[in-house]
């Protein structure tokens, strides 16, 4: 697999901390790290057109495999030219495996080395059959730039056996995986899995780099329902001091402003989430004081912006507390849109001053100053 | 009263045609006629933010008095500066009466010559009581450019006494509003009625004139369930041979393509409806080759954008109608926030160029060949 495309430069490395910044190259554009991936599972981020997510500073943008394999295929999307034109994006594109999706779908899944059996019941209740090279198939019609292995994602909490199970099928999926991809503009990462085992991600992590020479890693199984500092007990020695310095840290599905700072200080480059669009829908929006909840009366009479210390187009465009939460409570759909817009560019701000911090070596003071604001009580 | 600061200026007059190119000066700005003005309900075009609005060229937006009034209240708007402040629309705004709404209760609506009484099943289900002075105390901390007369809308079918009564009832409450209305700042129009009787219609438009100069005529009760032919039956004489020349003449709640050509031939100079975006929202778009609904699997495959002839952002930016079809049927709010745009579009520029085509002198030609156009099907 030659992915000579998708070189990784590391552009500052933070002395005090194990914060990098870096220059992720793809064909469809260089992505600097550390960087918040705001997703689009169906295609599009949810009520923001792809004009204004890249207006919000959005470098790269996910997209989902299951779904998209589901409604309208990847053969559509391929006939169509491939998922840039098809999402009408034109920067990079991340696909994750889907295997998440799948196994959400809980009682219906089936396991075997093969592969996963799983019944459709979000769509047409229709029966699947996945295996790794399946999964390949799609990623590589769907044409994103960077694709993930297929992979098991256990719950928090599991049995110690039954992550050391999905750790020994992840691995040997992955390496079905790197034999099946072939397409060279699309990087394939593989998936760290190991829940809150330290030993067991290291063995994950000596098996993939065991398997070939993958352009990058994703972390996978946190954030499936344990607490903060139970993540960081093994996160934070498999990232600052095990995982390959020169490959970059994809941290997938965490999208909390708070764990997105500690993180990047323990070397992570890459994050996604659904958060801050749905909770965007929910009414919800990070800010500098916390999250705030638009449904709370006390913003009625609130002519301010939604953050008073936030740059973003709402922010700054005249949109006032008290229309924000208007709309929430009145149901009207541009309250969660503008929440939304305004939680993915507070995530790509911060990334983007977390990368000034490193690059001027002093990330260590913005990690604890972020720490000690009111925003990190947003946790 | 005065309403000196709403100045009306016939540019242009086509001379086979009954139309004519106006420019309406209002306190926000001027407003360039034939105009179609979207509609922002509870002060805001749903899903759509302000800046794309005025974007797409939409010089003026309505919103509806009646559910303000409820959510958030006029005194809260008032608080906060207005409603161009509170809705972030610093245009013209036009704030319909609300009765059309109040009327749409129907069983829990009683009628007196004091006012009108409903239960807001909508809301909290609270008694209310509205005068015409009610009403304007409303209208006038909204604060929107233009304002609208209470009035009695009736439906169709309906008996010519109850129309009758209803033309009464109107005249009678255009009176009290005319004399409760004092912002100078803010026009106050009246509301022609008369349903689908010529000799009502000119008896209610005679009650007008006599109350006082208003510096604006709307035309209310039609689209309410009856046919184009019998609606252009009354509207026709009305508008082209009795309606004052100096006056804009609003027709209330239409927005069909064809309706606005053929009713802009024969004097009208504005329009607001739903249309275009609780269609947009249904999967439907305007073109110019008729209505399209993007249910119709025929889409899928479709790489071009929704109308080839359309020079809107949506049709423009690179959206297929294969991604709009999958984001339609896949519920996603995204492919009815872009089709609404595009429909807003649609009939903004279909104005322009019809206000182009009167100072050109040739809106006969221009009605003509649209009515020849595979657009004209949309009817
Ligand atoms: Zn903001
Ligand atoms: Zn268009």
């Amino acid at each position: 697999m030659d992915q000579s495309l998708f070189t990784y430069d590391i552009v500052a490395e933070d002395p005090k901390t194990h914060a990098r910044a870096g220059i992720l190259h793809t064909p469809h554009g260089d992505i600097e790290t550390p960087i918040f991936m705001p997703v689009g599972t169906k295609a599009n981020v949810k009520g923001i057109p792809t004009e204004t997510v890249k207006g919000l500073g959005a470098q790269i943008v996910l997209a989902n495999t299951y779904h998209l394999a589901m409604r309208p295929g990847a053969d559509l999307i391929d006939e169509l030219g491939g998922l840039h034109n098809f999402m009408n994006w034109h920067g990079p594109i991340l696909t994750d495996s889907g295997g998440f999706q799948v196994f959400s779908h809980n009682d219906a899944v089936k396991l075997t080395d093969e592969g996963v059996r799983f019944i459709a019941t979000d769509y047409d209740g229709s029966h699947v059959f996945w295996t790794p090279e399946d999964n390949m198939a799609i990623a590589q019609k769907l044409g994103s730039d960077i694709c993930m292995q297929l992979d098991q994602c256990p719950g928090y909490p599991a049995t110690r056996k039954y992550v050391e199970r999905a750790v020994e099928l992840s691995s040997m999926w992955a390496e079905r995986c790197y034999k099946a991809h072939t397409r060279p503009d699309q990087a394939l990462f593989g998936i760290v899995q190991g829940g809150m085992h330290l030993d067991l991600r290291l063995r994950s992590l000596k098996h993939l780099e065991e398997c070939g020479d993958f352009p990058g890693y994703g972390i996978g199984g946190y954030s499936v329902g344990e607490d903060h500092e139970t993540m960081f007990e093994t996160l934070e020695p498999l990232v600052s001091e095990h995982m390959p310095r020169q490959k970059p840290r994809y941290l997938m599905g965490v999208g909390n402003p708070t764990t997105l700072v500690r993180a990047v200080g323990m070397g992570v480059d890459m994050f996604d989430c659904v958060l801050p669009t749905r909770t965007g829908r929910m009414g919800t929006a990070f800010s500098s004081q916390g999250r705030l909840n638009f449904r709370n009366a006390k913003f009625a009479h609130d002519a301010g912006p939604i953050d008073e210390k936030c740059t973003c187009p709402v922010c700054t465009g005249g949109y006032s507390r008290a229309l924000i939460r208007h709309m929430v409570t009145q149901k009207e759909m541009l309250g969660g849109i503008l929440l939304s817009q305004h939680n993915i560019y507070f995530l790509l701000d911060l990334m983007r001053r977390a990368r000034q911090a490193i690059i001027d070596g002093r990330y260590a003071e913005f990690r604890d100053e972020w720490m000690q604001s009111a925003g990190a009580r947003d946790y």
